[in-house]
């Protein structure tokens, strides 16, 4: 029996990953600029025909960036809905794909579409309960618990929730349009660069930006720790490429927690309970693959209860 | 058939409350002061003991404050571990009631419990993702999601995130002795009392404690809401019986959010988001009998991955 093949697509803040195959290592791959909408969709409807004429496509999922309508008895179902992307508010990607390929659509978070793949594929296997965090141009946060993706009245927004800002240490007031300076406001990529007017990748290792932004991380990572109680936290994005930054996180959140949770994977192996993705960069789109498998299946990855 | 008998406790940080019986409407109650562990154990054995000999009981269920140890594999599953509440620390709560009363005893968070009862019989019936917040001599919160009571790697710390604290317009230093300043050192009853120098309830409604107890909630609701999007927030414990409170702390959430979430909820419905527990003050303790119904029917309520 041929294996079905599904078609998978992240929508990122800054580059949009689409992936036509059946498992992690039968992929093909291509990415591009995240640009306008229809552009963008335009790009990704483009690779999914090319690449499907020998194998044809079962369904295609979509792990996009947020706020985004999850709800299927919506009328603005599979909506990117207040986001601070220019251009991309309103725009109602499920539905465009769908007139396009025919096939079912569906639609989650980057996030919980990356905790997705690294739960079947990846650093959460065996898991329940785990976040996944993407520090980039933008904050976010999704995963499981009890073994479901995360939802509830939405999704999460985890990177507006607000944490201690010391106006003294760090006197920029954030860049959130709709908080100032909630998390993704104070340690977002882009809050880095307007903060120090330089791209963050260009900020050398001792710069003190590197450990601003560890405390924010450590604070945020403090505050997901009491709110879910996650076995795992696993923290992606292009931010955390910087070399010795997880790693730093892991000190200073164990600083921040001060012995209260007192748990072995906090107290002394909190090199396994932090953790950089095992997908790295394919996080996002092998989730979305997995998205499509789901729909496939008759698995609501996105229905309300 | 007879309806089984059950009994539960609920082991709060001022008061213990123990009940007998098969439902709401079918209970024998006590309360009493929490004493040190053996004297408020004692207690509530008497009230077991002398309560069950027309009907006996089936299981025992605990909802108790903690941390505990809810992993059944651990040698101290049942033991409230690190808790600033003097001599309750390390504490085998389980096995000392199981030793006396030779029936099955579960147990989970005070804030589980009482989001079980909610859920059951409560302002909760019908959803499957929702938190139960307690605000009184301390905080915290529990609650469901994706229809689970939460736990994963311990449960819930909910009192100890970190929100902001503005220095200028509020010196005071927060309580807590593993934090300072996290929700729990600078919004609990027991905060209050100690930055105003007299008990919450003695103060009146036009003092300035009250705004800024209305500012600290709402940034936590915010966190909590962008964590873990819950359906519904409820929000009990003996500070929230202020009257106007819950509603000043919906209004300031809504304030505090700014727009971001467009849910029909949260946009148009607080008052039925952020709302009081229908079982008042027997929210713990209802749902400890349920917690003990579970154990019964094998349904694990404290169980890991």
């Amino acid at each position: 029996m041929i294996d079905k093949v599904y078609g998978g697509i992240e929508t990122g803040g800054t580059k949009c990953v689409c992936a036509i195959g059946t498992t992690p290592d039968d992929l093909i791959k291509t990415q591009f600029a995240t640009l306008a909408p229809d552009e963008s969709i335009e790009k990704a409807i483009d690779f999914f025909k090319s690449n499907s004429r020998q194998r044809p496509l079962t369904a295609i999922g979509i792990a996009s960036f947020g706020p985004l309508d999850l709800d299927r008895t919506s009328a603005t179902y599979g909506y990117i809905t207040t986001t601070p992307k220019h251009s991309w508010s309103n725009v109602n990607i499920v539905q465009k794909i769908r007139n396009q390929l025919n096939i079912p659509v569906s639609v989650d978070t980057d996030v919980n579409g990356a905790a997705l793949g690294e739960q079947v594929w990846g650093a959460a296997r065996g898991l329940n309960t785990f976040i996944y965090l993407t520090v980039g141009t933008g904050i976010g946060g999704g995963g499981m618990v009890n073994g479901g993706l995360m939802h509830g009245l939405l999704h999460p927004e985890m990177g507006h929730i607000r944490i201690p800002h010391d106006w003294k240490m760090d006197p920029y007031r954030g860049c959130c349009p709709f908080h100032g300076d909630c998390l993704e406001g104070l340690a977002s990529g882009k809050a880095m660069e307007l903060r120090w007017g330089q791209s963050p990748e260009k900020l050398p290792p001792d710069h003190p930006a590197w450990e601003l932004e560890v405390s924010y991380l450590a604070l945020a990572v403090n505050n997901f720790i009491c709110t879910i109680s996650p076995q795992r936290i696993i923290i992606g994005g292009g931010l955390m490429k910087n070399p010795g930054l997880i790693a730093a996180v892991r000190r200073k959140a164990a600083d921040v927690l001060n012995g209260y949770i007192r748990t072995e994977a906090i107290m002394k192996d909190m090199d396994c309970y932090i953790v950089a993705p095992a997908l790295g960069d394919l996080a996002g789109v092998i989730g979305a693959l997995e998205l499509a498998k789901r729909t496939n299946q008759g698995i609501g990855s996105s229905s309300k209860a």
